[in-house]
């Protein structure tokens, strides 16, 4: 009897090596043949799935997004505009181990992306998504009267305020507690609904 | 006649040289040997002045944060403090080409900086100076009354926004004009002001 392989759990496997590599010795380390080490595969099994290095860190990247966006989906997103933005940007911070981690590797696949067409493609998609999702946020808040200025700037300023808090935990991990990056996140949508 | 060699013009050479293969091609890049030729120097030359590799790299950080902060210390600090403290701030931001090249260096040097304890140290010294140069701003503009909670959550919220317009400037050069992270900024201090 051939043996039963489960696809898809394997290649959530081989993502979470990726990722474990990226996020300690850089995504330049997460080579086929270090990733099939890390994932307790052959080097055969992996050419099964991956077509060589780069589709093989695409892939990772993919389930990360897709990770992400599950959990994003799931939220509830009932209530005030003030306090269901919130829960969702927050749900963006590195607010845990979990999202730590996922920051971290979020970081080394961007830093990636400066070199490889398709982790670039992957990283402009996320964050043209973000910054709509972001302006959405910041038109809701201004109400429909605000100037499509005001809309732009908040939009910009909102956005690198969340990847900017992204990044400090990254570069530093701990150093601004959860606490407080929550609060800077709900201070500053406090605000912006109040000028609505 | 022995040879007359600007040792100081030397070493600034060689930074450069560090700056341009780590942005184009990232920091893991810039080895010795690639930074001779970069250069024009022969690896003897380069062996005169620097003890290997993460020597070489940290000593090309070192420069790039003497650069700025030189830059910085030539400001016009006079003035209303919302005007004053807007004037250093954006010149930290990627608003030309120049600082534009030396985020996306900088931001290469942070990276390398995860696995180099000396870039390590570099990165973590110059974020504690910008994150205390942030905090007085913040108690300036808040005032002496403002409860230390609030001086702190203001300071997390004022370092991410600068920081995280940086990142998004290195990401996706020119996708936030230099007008638009201007005008958050200013509008960030103005709104900071108000608060006092």
């Amino acid at each position: 009897m051939p043996k039963v392989v489960d696809h898809e759990e394997r290649r959530r496997l081989v993502a979470e090596a990726v990722w474990r590599i990226a996020r300690t010795d850089g995504l330049e380390a997460a080579s086929v043949r270090n990733v099939a080490a890390e994932a307790g595969l052959s080097p055969g099994a992996m050419r099964h799935y991956f077509d060589g290095q780069a589709d093989l860190q695409r892939s990772a990247m993919e389930t990360l997004l897709a990770r992400v966006q599950e959990r994003v989906a799931a939220l509830d997103t009932e209530g005030p505009p003030v306090e269901a933005t919130a829960r969702i940007l927050l749900e963006l911070l590195p607010l845990d181990d979990e999202r730590q981690a996922e920051a971290e590797i979020w970081f080394a696949f961007t830093a990636g992306a400066r070199r490889d067409p398709g982790l670039r493609a992957l990283a402009d998609g996320a964050a043209d998504e973000m910054r709509a999702f972001v302006a959405g946020i910041v038109g809701v808040l201004l109400g429909p009267d605000a100037p499509a200025d005001a809309v732009e700037t908040e939009t910009a300023r909102l956005h690198a305020l969340v990847d900017g808090l992204a990044l400090h935990a990254v570069q530093r991990p701990g150093a601004v507690p959860p606490a407080r990056m929550r609060a800077a996140v709900e201070r500053h949508l406090a605000e912006l609904a109040g000028r609505a």
